[in-house]
């Protein structure tokens, strides 16, 4: 799509350096004509990851790849590219991905078996990698710190912007540095969120304590999100530790209950979170960024639930779009979750006016004042239960006749 | 919606009277001009009733209403309007159920707990049942048998034609008659998948063998629907069964299991399977009607949760509406059911056309056969899992950007 989502922030932020992260992008030609499709990440030796990867049962090679490679815990090398997703995609596809992590590993002079691949794109259709043959000695040559907005604009896909998050924290007494890229569009559903997302960081932590802290940290960021309900065969979210700040004092990290860990693990959620924000403000077609709160659920878990109902209903979402506060559809997806709940304690707010109270319409709330605020782009949608302490919250968008126009009109 | 769905059937179906059932329409003024908004129907002393109800945690005041008189299993008056659902409308709805049952009954001259009530059309705002009593004596007075098309017009809400189907089998040496109207149109999804269905039968057949008849029916007609995976919290399905065969030789049947049922089962299902099917044609904003059908599943559940999550997918449904076989949509749809399957094993057919086998794209298959395919008004999606013999069929529609546009641009 030509235009930015009206969503998006004002611009790239600016993302610092990551001692023993360098990166390239190059235009292999895999699908699109005049950008760029691939990026290479080099890490420095030394470098741990985990990784979180789609519950799909029909997963993406790339993905096969991954889960296989990151009982390791070592990474040289990150390939991603965008065009084809190489899923579905049967022996060729393996082989296909076996290739690329060869003429990489052949390039970076590692082992294979050190090279992490994610693909985007097109399912279903044999990915070639010879295409990276061609690019992979110049993506050696010119990789170089902090080209981050590059990388981010290198693996979009219907994206219509860069997605980019960075934090620094206190590691022991020695500050760390945090950077994130993500893409999305659609295709948007928990078990994961978010098609791709690779954070970065240096501070030295082994492969088990990254691999908690992910394994945390996105069950309220990427798994909070949800654009159509579906989720992606290609769904990949890595983090890597270089552990260059060791060097500088930072203390190594082994375990994820590391008492020293606390500040590190906020502003790495945090990073996640803004990830994860970026992507459903580039949902497909998305016009309006929709906070679902759920409160005085039985637990978290229904809450969750409730949340996600809400957050997927078409009828909720098209009401969104048309800027009407329908809060008899929010009953609708509240009722239909399966959950706990009591039609007569349910209370529903838009953006903090309070439209439905204990089972029936607020008799107090004023019309004009509700009307005026579904106009804002960013919609909070609150439900108190009255059943219990359980809350969550989910984000999604509206959806828009756009959503139908990018998904089923691209054959024209 | 002014214009008349492209799936409907060519016209309403000539449908026979049945003996001890009466029915008069009118138009109350609940919400729309210049159409008739109530249905009354009358049954002789001795019908017995049977229902399946939404399974929505936040129902409507006249779902629960039957939901407490279904016990009885007697009826002696069903009364439906459109306009207002009467759902989330706290006491004062539980009040509007009472004294419609109780105005009604007392027009009709029995006892409240005999009369069933039906509201679809907006939730949330008061429903004013003192509507009904200017028209309820006028309905009782003008009831006549046979009047289904008016009865079906009457409960309409965006639905673009009246639903009805009939069928006749033998009970015993005795031909009885069935016969039923649905409306849609949105928030169609199982449990129930119609918001509202009525059933009408002269056999005698006792509550407790008609609820046993009904909750067998169910499985695969309304509950193997799905427009949109939004479930009306007013979904109901009621069958009445007044005996009038009995006197024409019928034998009286107690119990479901009794294997006399036989004939008049398949014809019953026959009714509820057509219903079903035109609440599918009448999708919002649905341009093609679509099949979806799993074979080599685990179990039959398994086969169902996939076809489900293949008829809910959005992805998979705007492709169709954009006349594209784009099975890798399908593919992503089985992973993300989260049921077994193994991507090296699956193959998927539009219309007959192979596309995919064995875990890639079928390199037989013709792209202009394919495309010409979808360009039918009717799309068979056939999944072969290899995994088991579990198979499932699920109907649904395309999502089109009509769809959006009926649910999110009526304010405008």
């Amino acid at each position: 799509m030509a235009s930015v989502s009206p969503l998006a922030p004002a611009r790239f932020p600016d993302m610092p350096e990551i001692a023993g992260v360098r990166l390239a992008t190059a235009a292999a030609g895999i699908r699109y004509a005049d950008r760029t499709d691939v990026l290479l990440t080099l890490f420095d030796p030394g470098t741990t990851v985990a990784g979180v990867l789609t519950r799909s049962k029909c997963p993406s090679a790339p993905v096969d790849w991954c889960r296989a490679r990151l009982k390791g815990g070592k990474a040289r090398a990150l390939v991603v590219n965008s065009g084809n997703a190489n899923a579905f995609t049967g022996r060729t596809g393996r082989e296909a991905a076996k290739f690329t992590a060869e003429i990489a590993a052949k390039a970076v002079a590692c082992r294979p078996g050190d090279v992490f691949l994610a693909s985007t794109g097109v399912i279903g259709e044999p990915l070639k990698a010879a295409a990276f043959d061609g690019v992979m000695d110049g993506l050696v040559a010119a990789a170089a710190p902090g080209r981050w907005q590059d990388a981010a604009r290198a693996i979009m896909t219907t994206d219509t912007f860069p997605k980019g998050a960075s934090a620094t924290a206190r590691l022991g007494k020695t500050e760390v540095t945090i950077c994130g890229i993500a893409k999305g569009a659609g295709m948007i559903a928990p078990d994961m969120a978010t098609m791709l997302a690779f954070v970065f960081t240096d501070a030295p932590i082994a492969a088990p304590a990254l691999q908690s802290l992910l394994a945390r940290g996105v069950t309220d960021s990427f798994n909070a999100v949800t654009i159509d309900g579906d989720t992606s065969t290609s769904d990949t979210l890595l983090a890597f530790a270089t552990g260059a700040a060791a060097a500088r004092g930072a203390p190594r990290i082994a375990r994820g209950s590391d008492r020293r860990l606390g500040p590190f693990r906020a502003a790495f959620e945090r990073v996640l979170k803004d990830l994860a924000e970026q992507v459903a403000r580039d949902g497909e077609g998305a016009r309006k960024l929709v906070e679902v709160l759920v409160e005085g659920a039985t637990s978290k878990p229904s809450a969750r639930r409730i949340a996600m109902s809400i957050a997927n209903s078409p009828l909720v979402k098209t009401a969104i779009a048309g800027e009407d506060a329908n809060w008899g559809r929010v009953v609708m997806a509240v009722g239909k979750a399966g959950e706990p709940a009591d039609r007569d304690r349910l209370s529903i707010w838009f953006n903090g006016i309070r439209v439905a109270h204990k089972g029936a319409r607020d008799p107090g709330y004023d019309e004009g004042a509700v009307s005026a605020a579904m106009k804002q782009q960013v919609i909070v949608l609150k439900v108190a239960l009255g059943m219990g302490h359980g809350s969550d919250r989910v984000l999604t968008c509206d959806l828009t006749k756009d959503y139908v126009a990018i998904n089923g009109d691209y054959r024209s």
